[in-house]
């Protein structure tokens, strides 16, 4: 019977075309693609991972999930040691555990959280340049605040992601959504049940958007009552957004990494 | 009369072969080189920039002091702006102002702080990894200590140093130095008068060498008796250093960033 192992993914999406292999080539650089090909030279047999959700080009995982099943005979520790010696520096293994047989870091994935990095500061400092996005300011964090209140809770986020035509539900829980500001930095933290594509990025464009004064607060239920993606604010860049973490009901990673 | 203009500038050190422009021509890669480059550029004359102290080639820097003279009539905040643009992503200017003539950031500056990163896991995180040294362990966290109790206080530093012959003085005054660990790292702290040409990085080998087991605490004394490098420990690579501050008797920048 084939074992079912999880990993615990950091990445710096930087200068990857996102988690999700495209096609079956190695012609495009993908987390996951990276990740495959790895653990396809480690067991001997082609792997096949699940990842508890795709992330854009360009964005970073501190807490990505993901799974595959294999009939190798390696130890967790002979799995992490592999990957940390043939993956890239910019892709790193935090865990490695067995779970039950059913698990599924997509399927099983209860809450998601996704931060992102807004700089205040025309000259950001150079070791956060690259994971952050800097908006034409000045930004009204009360006024971010106020909309950020709107957009919790359960909705049809349609018109706040790049879904087109779909017959799958796009109405997601969004548990909370905070907006923390300090001197250099405004850190919007998203939690939630699942986030559609693209939906992070256009729910932090639009509070932006709010924050520059050019966003009206009674718009959201605009986007609420015509799932008009031309009623939402702009997409925020890739390079200022952090997966950060996916929650399961019965399954956490020990956090052991040595 | 010229103005004399004080830098506060930080640099991800990776890509650069130092601080020191090395002669006059541009085929080596230093910051000196490419900010004085720039400054040659708006200023439209000839700049030579003066730094509180040379850093090593892959030693990165938050807090260097670099002035220069010149008989531009540009406005700080132009200089900053201009710097901005046109330098590197990886080198940043944190502030700009004009300070009095006779402001030397080499001569003038009585303190200098730097820190040394020494990371614990085998597999650290991503967005650390080109900023950590980890070597072999475990490493024994009291003699670390024990060892660096040994090294602060005035001393002949030529034993912990690079330097070859000299005819100038290589005493100096080691105010502190600090070991504080976490789980994931252990970070030396380091503030003097001073420093020679590699002794941070001879410093934190011989700390992390006693912390391994393999030098014995009483060989200290033999570098103090004799001045000799051979009885130090290693040099730690340079990507773990970074030049935190330079301090003076009567100049700060006011932070000012924007």
């Amino acid at each position: 019977m084939k074992r079912n192992i999880a990993l615990l993914i950091e990445y710096d999406g930087s200068r990857y075309q996102g988690w999700q292999r495209l096609g079956s080539g190695q012609a495009v650089n993908t987390i996951q693609g990276r990740i495959e090909m790895v653990l396809t030279r480690l067991t001997g047999e082609p792997v096949q991972l699940i990842g508890s959700g795709r992330t854009d080009a360009g964005v970073h995982a501190l807490g990505q999930v993901a799974n595959f099943h294999t009939g190798s005979s390696l130890s967790c520790e002979e799995i992490q040691a592999g990957l940390h010696a043939y993956l890239p520096q910019d892709i790193g293994i935090r865990s490695v555990c067995e779970v039950p047989d059913r698990f599924h870091s997509r399927l099983n994935a209860r809450c998601k959280t996704y931060q992102y990095h807004i700089g205040l500061s025309r000259y950001p400092h150079v070791f956060d340049r690259r994971y952050l996005w800097i908006p034409d300011g000045p930004l009204n964090l009360k006024s971010m605040q106020d909309i950020a209140s709107l957009l919790v809770g359960t909705h049809d986020f349609k018109g706040f992601s790049s879904v087109k035509k779909t017959k799958k539900s796009t109405v997601r829980g969004l548990y909370s959504l905070d907006v923390d500001a300090s001197d250099e930095k405004i850190i919007l933290t998203f939690r939630g049940n699942g986030f559609l594509y693209n939906m992070v990025r256009i729910l932090t464009g639009t509070i932006v958007n709010a924050g520059q004064g050019i966003y009206p607060l009674d718009q959201v239920q605009r986007v609420w009552d015509t799932g008009n993606r031309e009623f939402a604010g702009i997409t925020a860049p890739p390079q200022g957004l952090f997966l950060l973490s996916a929650e399961y009901e019965n399954f956490h990673f020990s956090g052991k990494n040595s």
